[in-house]
């Protein structure tokens, strides 16, 4: 690869739908949910050694995990964990670090990579970010696009157009967050569409020139504060400005302007990809004994290893970590989520549907949240 | 009625369907299951204050259970609680309560009944028994007959001959224990049968008759050890003679074949009986939400009253007993129980099944058991 390379990771988000696993005080990416010791975030950092420097690895999380994000990764300078003052949405925190960046290497090609993905095969991830290098370099607004299996909802879908240059670049005729499902359906059943799996690449030159084009208060307000981050004044301006930042995501704030533009580019990544969005897709990713259950023990060592007795039990995705005896007779397709103060069962098909159950408990002001 | 009415209850076995809230340490009879205060052994106690005195009242327990059914029942005298050096099964226990009345009042009429289930009616209950003494008077082993709802395999069956008296009396033609699905199926469709409500109310000396001739070894320990009951010898007679008592129920070591010689009868019982022997059948019986779900609370106190929160959830019977959150979302039919040390998921028509988990867990040395 030619230059540095600059890798990006978003570590924000409950994940909400993972709960009572993942809770606010302890969200999805600090946990280890794939049967080895490392977190999400670990692991993420960890598939990226291939293409970053821990000099040019950056990671924006919040003020609650800032302290366990900063212990989870050792290796990372400590002036690469970008602290934000309170949650602006993906822009805020993408842009923010692409400032930081372009203030260190005006044209250098950066990565941005979601901190609570999985990726089963780390080779074939690299290769795709490699491809899609020659795009950013070229100019686009780089993503990686995943052949979509369902017409999920909660994901961006994007619209392939012409190649571009010799190698896997293909230019996107359309990005669209989150389409409502009959159009996710139409779009799957078409075959001219991939997911975006929130892996971007580009020129950070060019990202803030787009930034400024269609979010111009966004990039005035990060300029700012990029202009200060390495003076006395970062703090204090941080704390006038940040709270001022348009609250939107980086798909609806850039990406999906630049596709109409022709600005944005996809390579396919085939490498198995995984949102680790809930329960259920969980289930779908890890190994499964011979009757498809699944059991996520903890590796964090906190409780005792569950005795767990399936009887007669198919598909269940059973994640043990109270210590307790977790034991099912004839159930089948089922989550059971067995933590030290709260419990959860729910059919795997009904997996979205714990986001409306932690709605619910925000809404009584229950502490289990 | 005429003369004193005894009543007995053999208050023994674990209630291995209802674990993990049953445990061979803190059985079925034990517990709190109905809403109420009352354990299912103090109920039936209440339930019988309408036929017997708490003089005339005898309980027959294990070792393992007899300081705690001593305390839950403090006005019943201490040597109204009968303890059976091992459990030699249901014919052992009634016979020696039965054994023991006779040398008191040799031609008392006694009724059995057992300590874990469930009578919605206590007046109608009452009614019925007090129909069944006419019969037992006359000198027939007497039974309650409940209309079957469904070919249940783990009851007895009567199938009612001709009335006898003027009475609600009718002879019992064939009584079979415990018959094979496709008889129960054909049981039911007949329309001929009743369930056997395991109440059974007789005269002792008819009874020890039928004992006699139908299990003379049986018989003859029962004798021995009555006849030490109230010397200084018991324990030692007891401990010599209890061992070698056959083990087998009453209902095949004399039932079957007491109807088979026309000496059995029965009145029906419509009273809301139920015997409360998986947690189903539980969910059936108590007071169920505007969707059919039953949350069985604790009454004890041992631990605090849990949260619940029940989302999109249908007919599911909840038993919370840690004091932690328990939530379920798009479940249905589904039986969900929660206790400080084991978990239990498991779908209503599996309830059965939960014996053959506890088994396993046997099997394993389990400790949760």
């Amino acid at each position: 690869m030619v230059g540095v390379f600059y890798a990006v990771i978003p570590a924000g988000g409950s994940g909400t739908r993972l709960w009572p696993l993942s809770r606010a005080g302890h969200p999805k990416f600090l946990h280890t949910l794939t049967g080895t010791s490392a977190s999400l975030l670990q692991a993420t950092v960890d598939r990226l050694g291939q293409l970053a420097e821990p000099e040019s690895t950056y990671v924006v999380t919040g003020v609650a995990h800032a302290a366990a994000v900063a212990r989870q990764l050792p290796a990372l300078p400590d002036a690469n964990i970008l602290v934000e003052p309170s949650p602006r949405d993906s822009c805020a925190a993408i842009g923010l670090a692409a400032a930081i960046i372009a203030a260190r290497d005006p044209h250098a090609v950066m990565g941005s990579f979601a901190a609570d993905h999985l990726v089963r095969d780390g080779d074939a991830f690299a290769s795709a970010v490699r491809a899609a290098t020659d795009g950013a370099r070229d100019g686009l607004l780089m993503t990686v696009g995943i052949t979509p299996t369902h017409p999920e909802t909660g994901y961006g879908y994007l619209r392939c157009g012409e190649a571009v240059g010799a190698g896997q670049v293909r230019r996107v005729a359309e990005f669209t967050e989150k389409p409502p499902y009959e159009v996710a359906v139409s779009y799957v059943e078409s075959g001219e569409y991939f997911w975006n799996a929130s892996m971007f690449i580009w020129r950070v030159d060019v990202f803030l020139a787009e930034l400024l084009r269609q979010q111009p208060q966004l990039h005035a307000g990060l300029m700012r504060i990029a202009h200060a981050w390495n003076g006395v004044d970062r703090e204090r301006v941080l704390g006038e400005v940040w709270p001022t930042l348009p609250k939107i995501s980086v798909d609806y704030a850039v990406m999906e302007g630049a596709a109409a533009a022709g600005l944005v580019g996809t390579v396919p990544g085939d490498f198995g990809w995984n949102d680790v969005g809930d329960f259920h897709t969980l289930g779908d990713v890890l190994e499964r004994d011979e009757r498809g259950n699944v059991v996520i023990e903890s590796d964090d060592g906190a409780v005792g290893k569950s005795d767990i007795l399936l009887h007669d039990t198919d598909r269940t995705v059973v994640v043990p970590r109270s210590g307790r005896l977790v034991s099912a007779v004839g159930v089948h397709d089922l989550i059971i989520v067995d933590t030290p103060d709260a419990l959860l069962v729910c059919p795997r098909d009904r997996a979205q549907d714990v986001k409306k159950l932690v709605d619910s408990l925000k809404e009584r002001g229950n502490p289990h949240v």
